[in-house]
């Protein structure tokens, strides 16, 4: 599709509202024509965009945006929002440096009112935007845009709660696609299939169509009189009714005839709604209908030939989360007492492979990470040996269940913490900025970071191995490309290595940074370390190298605030060694989307800058003569 | 009660289960006497300890604990736990300095299976003991024993929603007693209420025991060939069911003739169960039975006389709770737009008199600390003021909302932060050791610790007029005792204040140990500065200071890793000073409960230990000449 002639005549939500209805449905086509063609070109998130296309025409012409307010629920699904808001241009440079988002941002348009990118959070602001409305006597309607994989996370839940018993006009939309990233798991989830199943649905995904043609908008008024008897039309007696929520639906959400109606009807209903919609991920598209998990995240592909599957490039590296994925089956097969969890993320954290060859040890919890961390504990109880593959973003959802239930108790879960670091298109809400400044902090943790891909895996066997909780923590994306060494061996805990020996500077590098180290090493022949442990740091070397060396550099992919520099800092203290220091991280402020080259020559940690710093360093404390 | 011949027999739960049925009421009745007289002496958590005589001893006796697991949630309800299984003499130093746990601890009896304190981990705990167990063929029941307060939170959710699907033997006891701390919030209440007034339950609450008084053993026999007909007859349709859970109940808590059949009967069914016991907090103690929240937690007191009430004596000292109790009420005066939230601690918080001065504003959300902070991102997206009043160690809850739904959009949204520091006879799980460590790393937050009371308010002025990110943290209890000035002032941000001028050493305090650093600075001839600000730190002032002394020490109840110690010695790196430092504060490790003097002393941070520890370090480093 290449010509967009009722796309071209909205540049904002008034436009789409002057459109008849009639054309809402070619509308849709449109959009998802552009959407396909320009994410191909872009790269990004795709299936749940074509998903949420009707529901976002429906959604912007009934209600008065952005004086009513939309929070989408994880925001991925917003590139057709973005487009129906004047944001059509600024897709050509969508989750690229300095482009737009591939979420929604504040700061980017009045119709982005919440930032989002985590799951979960949607009902919860929604909640508030609604009840300060109401207590500034607004009368506005706040709706939440929600996943049913959204839905298993606690959050979604504790907002529920208490969503259903305030009066407030909070509208809840149940986009039911019947998955998240991964298929779906849990108890909520059989809940909504019973739901599809049940006499209204019936199966037939154009039941919504059928059963609301013989509803014209007149009998919308009658119902809006008779909320009750809508309700019982529908289906009755759902969990979400426990919660206080008048329910309505399931209905489908790629019938525009089915999804206007009942959203005027909503609209001027008071209290807390909740709406049921049932979508396709990649509605529209043969390719991603098929295979939603390909076309989830995708890079840059030829939409008419769909994405090249098969086996990798020849002489493609390896990522990291490759090297954690065959560690695993490798390391289950050695050891049965080996329990592999995931929040969600079987495919990104690379546990497609174990789930086949372990189905028994995998355990897909949901969107639930505070529980993902508990049940490890459980597991450790009683004598297995959880492994947690978590992002480091994700990992900030279950900061006191580490603390409280695993650190304290010392039990021996291992951490796997991939996207450490900067993470590139996703920006801001995904980078893995903190977790070496809040995983330090925690008495009995031991933290590492793997320089390259083979330390990656004898860093993930050293924490198995070790009686205690413990994190291997590894960016997105692949390291030097060595091939790992296929034995399981473990390193010597907190002890660093010595990569090259310089003189005055000593560079102590933490994670794959160690590769610009040594070119920086090289530059100005200094010392270059490997110190591999965060904690506990390795003390003897500390010394060793700040008593021959004028200033001690240390690097970091994490924020400089806490992180591994800090704790060196500490170390010299401890040994009593007053020396200069320069601490190089990511610095005390949200990084955007982009590049994970871009961005690192943004905040000066490209080699030639590390070096153009120390000398300055040099410089401002007397060092150059 | 005074003598105890049933108990006396009772070393563990052998001794127990060797006990005829009938003798079960008179031990209950004698284990209620003790803990009322063990606790009124020691102090401790009092009304949820007399909730669960009964069912603790009907769990112990029909279960083969230690073998089978029981995971007690929060685990204030402990005590006759205890005292069942060989610590009854331990009772008498309950939560003292050395003394045993106000918390089931795996380090203290093989019968404590998990560690808790914080609510809502048990669910999650007990399905990965099962799940272990399954994997390795063993077959023993693993139960969780979870208050309707506790089911509120999130995490709760999380677990229920994988237990209900998984082949695991769990067994969920929901202790119902219509009450968390405060009283019980959200729509999960209601349904609960709902069930209480079903057509089975009838509102008596001796029910149970007239229902199964017509269920002799064999019946249950029966009935567990035809478990759907028992089910039948209890409940049907409730919200367990709908996670995949077989439900039974409710039943009378403190009926064992009720408890003992119906666990026998539950025992020996496999696959996730759900027992609704109702319990009363405070059973049996009618001064607690009347006022379960005053007698929630107590000191010691009379048990005949009962807790005196009314006015506090002249003289004692304001707590930090109350400066930020009378802060807020004043500040609502003053500003139509503040609104105070807090997960399900009305009274330790301090909200009761805000609740009743200003209903509309004031939003418990139950044990939801996640969705309290994102439904205050919400708030303050609509032009709210709001302030979430949260301890330090739950606060860990919601780091991730706190960094991806507040810090990243930059909402001005108040943290005021109690508990910071120690908190004494919780011990490890209660104390506030980290949070200057895990707020210090997120862009755009003003983090404050006031050094007394006035300051205090203050600073919750200075955060509430910014507009951005804010967290006030206090202590504990009270502090110097100074009257703080009734008008609403707001500090400079960023600015210290040096309090005592001296040479050769800076002591930089953080917070309440200020006058400690006092004492110490009058002892060494120091110069004192009161820091006020952990972030952003006073540059200004740091250098002056630091170019004219030798030594800088940091003082701060925090972990000594990444906290603001790290901060200064990070500012120092900024400043280009490179200068010996001794950070002190909370060590590496977990530390126990006691009295805070106690710890402090333990922890070498009482003034006189301050003084020895500098002259050490400044001996280590060649100051003493």
């Amino acid at each position: 599709m290449t010509s967009f002639p009722l796309l071209d005549r909205i540049e904002s939500p008034q436009e789409l509202r002057k459109l008849d209805r009639k054309e809402l449905q070619p509308l849709a086509d449109e959009l998802r024509g552009f959407l396909i063609d320009s994410v191909s070109k872009t790269g990004g998130h795709l299936s749940s965009n074509l998903g949420t296309v009707e529901l976002t025409i429906a959604l912007h012409y009934v209600f008065n945006t952005p004086e009513d307010r939309i929070v989408w629920d994880v925001g991925h699904q917003t590139y057709g929002h973005k487009v129906l808001t004047g944001r059509r241009e600024g897709m050509a440079t969508l989750r690229h440096y300095e482009g737009i988002s591939g979420f929604p941002r504040r700061c980017e348009s009045p119709y982005d009112t919440f930032g989002t990118a985590h799951s979960s959070t949607s009902i919860s602001a929604a909640l508030g935007m609604a009840i300060a409305a109401q207590r500034a006597g607004q009368a506005r309607k706040a709706i939440a845009v929600i996943g049913d994989g959204a839905m298993s996370a606690g959050m979604a839940f504790e907002a529920l709660n208490n969503a259903g018993v305030a009066e407030s006009d909070v509208l809840v939309i149940l986009n039911d696609n019947e998955m998240s990233i991964s298929p779906p798991v849990g108890a909520l989830n059989k809940h909504l299939s019973r739901l599809l199943s049940g006499r209204i649905f019936n199966g037939a995904r154009d039941i919504g169509k059928r059963f609301l043609e013989q509803l014209p908008p007149p009998v919308f008024e009658f119902a809006r009189r008779t909320e009750e008897h809508v309700k019982g039309m529908m289906m009755p007696g759902t969990l979400f009714e426990e919660f206080g929520f008048r329910y309505f639906g399931p209905i489908d959400g790629h019938d525009l005839d089915a999804l206007v109606p009942m959203l005027q009807n909503l609209r001027d209903l008071k209290g807390p709604l909740f709406l049921h919609v049932i979508t396709r991920k990649g509605q529209g598209y043969k390719l991603a209908e098929n295979d939603p998990i390909l076309y989830h995240g995708v890079a840059k592909f030829d939409h008419t030939e769909g994405i090249a599957t098969g086996a990798p490039k020849t002489g493609s590296k390896q990522t990291f989360t490759q090297v954690f994925s065959d560690w695993l089956c490798d390391m289950a097969n050695e050891d049965p007492r080996l329990m592999a969890i995931t929040p969600a993320m079987r495919e990104g954290s690379g546990l497609v492979r174990f789930e086949q060859e372990h189905p028994d040890r995998y355990f897909d919890v949901g969107i639930a990470e505070q529980h993902a961390l508990t049940f490890a504990a459980g597991l450790a109880c009683e004598g297995a040996k959880p492994v947690v593959a978590i992002y480091s973003t994700f990992l900030q959802r279950a900061y006191d269940q580490l603390i409280h239930d695993i650190a304290l108790q010392n039990l021996p879960v291992v951490l796997a913490i991939d996207r450490g670091g900067l993470v590139g298109a996703d920006g801001a809400t995904h980078h893995g900025a903190y977790d070496l400044s809040f995983l330090t902090c925690i008495p009995n943790m031991v933290v590492m970071a793997p320089a390259d891909e083979d330390e990656c895996r004898k860093m993930l066997t050293t924490a198995f191995r070790h009686d205690g909780p413990t994190a291997v923590r590894y960016p997105r994306g692949s390291g030097t490309g060595v091939i790992p060494d296929a034995a399981l061996t473990p390193l010597p805990i907190g002890k660093a290595e010595i990569r090259r020996n310089g003189t005055r500077v000593a560079l102590l590098a933490f994670g794959t940074l160690l590769s610009s180290a040594l070119k920086v090493g090289d530059a100005l022949d200094a010392t270059v370390v490997n110190m591999r442990f965060i904690k506990p740091l390795d003390l003897e070397t500390l010394r060793a190298v700040a008593e021959s060396h004028e200033l001690i550099v240390t690097l970091e992919e994490n924020a400089v605030i806490g992180g591994a520099g800090s704790e060196v800092a500490r170390g010299l203290e401890e040994l009593d060694i007053a020396r200069p220091m320069l601490r190089l991280g990511l610095p005390d402020r949200f990084i955007d989307h982009g590049d994970q080259g871009q961005l690192m020559k943004e905040i000066a940690l490209t080699a030639d800058q590390i070096v153009a710093r120390i000398r300055t360093k040099m410089d401002a404390i007397g060092l150059i003569v």
